[in-house]
């Protein structure tokens, strides 16, 4: 063990070989939930370090959890009593190519500075969630992150073109290409990205970038029930020529619980109301185009009635405060205790009808649980939150099964956005199809013959497949 | 061997087992550079009966090759001594669900089948290449297809939700989801998309469908040099707010080329010019936007003198006849022997370069060789078509690793959208990264561990890998 850690001191500096106290920040997850203390945290420099530390690793057959930004919600980060290899120090932004709207990037750049260095040159990258003032982009990659833009731009998969990753042997695999076909052999990309860090740490990437656009409208719109919401999203993409980037739903027990993080904050109307739309479109162009159409779609709802009060942002303020509410997700959530929060998607047009049935499902199992939801409404990705009357593991488990139930029930997801770590194994079990679970476990053990990457996450073991369909 | 055929003919009827000259439609493929009867063409009804047919070939190891429409150009379906497993029969059109926007579609579903359908709900499945009369959905999944209009609605990986896929021991593998957000373990779809048939035969899809543009605007451009091409596609795009869904570049020896096969067709302008690029906008909604976009741009441009001539179509027939001469490539460029064709990509501003500096290396080492070539500039991929002057096994080599050499030396790729099938197997183990080389046949061994499915192909032997940096 002491040699263990000599001999990582030796490859990164004895400074960047943290143990005890010092591994304070990486003893639990974000939520709080998983906790367990790595064996040590390691914080290589570069590429050749992480290889180095990743063949010492496997010579002495010693876990590694590979850490980036330390802000996902289902515990595939926690390295207890692993080596956790933190990719913090990875953060060199290598290169942007405006002309050809890339970026190259090490994991460790944070999504924010990535996308204030591409600004200066009119692009974005166009990933929006709550956390990426912290997220780097190789556990963006690693889970496949999405979030409220995903309806236009696509998910993290999407905006990739190549990719470094280091193997568990500490083998180097080089797929970094800007190309956009490039059919040379099966799409190893595409698999690393959102494996959880289990066939391989990403160490750099190549992402597309997009510009800014030059027109955004965002308002807030009301409505008395989520029903006529999807006809709503089809009517604006038609008359703004698929213009909508984000089109997010919050009930009002969401709004109230924004009030109670941020006490000084507005309503978002005058009157409360029980669906509460943030819907934004954007043109790279500038132009009245996407504000017309919103215009001219609200006007014609609030004729038909089905939109009850909307408000235009006005100016930047007024559209940072309308996402800070919406951003303020992860907080809202997980304000109180005991709490479970999750990420299902169903089919869009019928998440209303997910909605209406979930309340009384839970209700009947935890008289009193408080409920609440959030929701990429256009991705039909919904985050549902369950507040239980008490901390009993058994009831927590029930609680949590019925919601991904019900998804399962109308063609949905148990596991949207946030991947599967160590919260999704009971479901990855039960509903995920035995075959492709067989699949998954044959290439992790082709990969990792070890088992040293991750280990525990992601994958349920052999044995606990569901039997029969 | 008899035994063999009378067990096939047990799974898929008599009448479904061809062997003999009844094979002849499958003893080569469509350029007629590969060649090789299969033992027998099997054409099972459906999932369960493809599923049947592999787990006997896997118990008596023989070597299954799937096949659906047979137009590839790398020899990719070729079955020569194996079971050729057609495809054909399966395709049924399972549903066209409008408000979601998918398709789910059987394997022998043929392209143009699928978009007559779509398009009676105003849809459409956006691929467009010229075999798409012929091509068939296992086909266009299994090589990843692209096309002309990847540059605006992506590959064929972009347009695929789920697939169902039989694995080389007859289990069936279901990952039809119709859902946007899904981050369930591994990417087992994206992983078996463009994988040749080496991991299993995918045998159903649910496949993304767009609206049928309500306004489309179509143009032969002509222009002197190629270089300011480029910079025209983005302001095109910039000012039609990525509008473009078509940016194809013909020199003048492809349209020589068609009027050699088509010598009733008309010249695409009064005078003959180098360059001539075939340009189209589309937008979802009816309007001016996008005709007015490209009168402003062109305009700009012929003032600059960088656009020398342009003819807008005037109607569909117009329009057809534009897209008749690009959708000939095949034709055009197999017109001839001996002939090398190639689909090589490089980054989109360095096309000009590549076109430049190829001929002189490819005259160097046969001087009087034909030079050919079109592109879908958009993507910086190349169709570069070599007539050598004699049928020398040794020169053809040479010349297509010329071609190569220089798409590698410029950041580009042997491979774009072909896929490797037969034909490219010398440059993967030239250029491929050797990591990624290994991680493909691990893979491969560990889904396919008796190399039944495809074998041959894609992947070259190991021990091939480059050796070095």
């Amino acid at each position: 063990m002491s040699d263990l850690l000599a001999d990582l001191a030796q490859i990164v500096g004895a400074g960047h070989v943290l143990t005890g106290a010092e591994t304070a920040p990486w003893d639990s997850d974000w939520t709080g939930h998983y906790r367990g203390a790595p064996l040590a945290v390691v914080r290589p420099a570069d590429r050749d370090e992480v290889a180095a530390v990743l063949r010492l690793a496997a010579a002495q057959g010693v876990a590694v959890v590979p850490v980036s930004g330390n802000t996902g919600l289902n515990g595939g980060a926690l390295g207890a009593g692993a080596i956790a290899l933190s990719l913090g120090r990875l953060n060199r932004l290598r290169e942007i190519r405006a002309d050809a709207r890339i970026a190259v990037v090490e994991a460790g750049v944070i999504v924010d500075a990535l996308n204030a260095a591409a600004a200066e040159q009119g692009l974005m990258f166009p990933l929006s969630f709550g956390a990426s003032g912290s997220a780097m982009i190789g556990g963006v990659l690693s889970t496949n992150a999405g979030g409220a833009n995903v309806l236009r731009y696509g998910n993290t998969r999407d905006l990739c073109l190549g990719v470094e990753v280091v193997l568990a042997d500490g083998r180097v695999m080089d797929l970094m290409t800007a190309l956009h076909k490039n059919n040379a052999g099966f799409d190893l990309r595409d698999l690393v990205i959102g494996a959880e860090g289990q066939l391989g740490i990403i160490t750099a990437a190549v992402l597309k970038l997009h510009p800014l656009p030059a027109t955004v409208v965002t308002a807030m719109v009301a409505m008395e029930t989520l029903d006529p919401a999807s006809g709503l999203l089809n009517a604006l993409q038609d008359a703004s020529g698929n213009a909508v980037v984000a089109f997010e739903f919050m009930p009002r027990s969401f709004v109230e619980g924004y009030l109670e993080i941020a006490p000084d904050s507005r309503e978002p109307f005058d009157a409360p109301h029980p669906v509460n739309l943030l819907v934004e479109l954007a043109a790279p162009q500038p132009g009245e185009g996407p504000g017309a159409a919103l215009e001219s779609v609200l006007a014609a709802a609030m004729e038909a009635g089905t939109v009850t009060d909307a408000v235009i942002a006005q100016n930047e303020t007024q559209r940072r405060q309308m996402w800070a509410r919406r951003e303020a997700a992860a907080e809202i959530s997980f304000r109180r205790n005991p709490v479970i929060d999750t990420d299902i998607a169903v089919p869009r047009d019928l998440v209303a009808d997910y909605l209406r049935r979930i309340g009384p499902r839970l209700q009947a199992r935890d008289p009193g649980c408080g409920l609440m939801s959030v929701a990429h409404l256009g991705d039909g990705n919904i985050h549902y939150t369950c507040y239980p009357t008490r901390d009993d593991p058994a009831l927590m488990a029930d609680l949590r099964a019925e919601i991904d139930a019900l998804a399962m029930e109308l063609n949905g997801t148990f596991s949207a956005e946030h991947g599967v770590g160590l919260s999704k194994l009971a479901p990855m079990a039960r509903y995920k199809d035995p075959v492709a679970l067989d699949v998954m476990r044959a290439i992790k053990a082709a990969l990792d013959p070890q088992g040293i990457l991750n280990p525990g996450k992601t994958l349920p073991p052999a044995g606990a497949n569901r039997t029969g369909d």
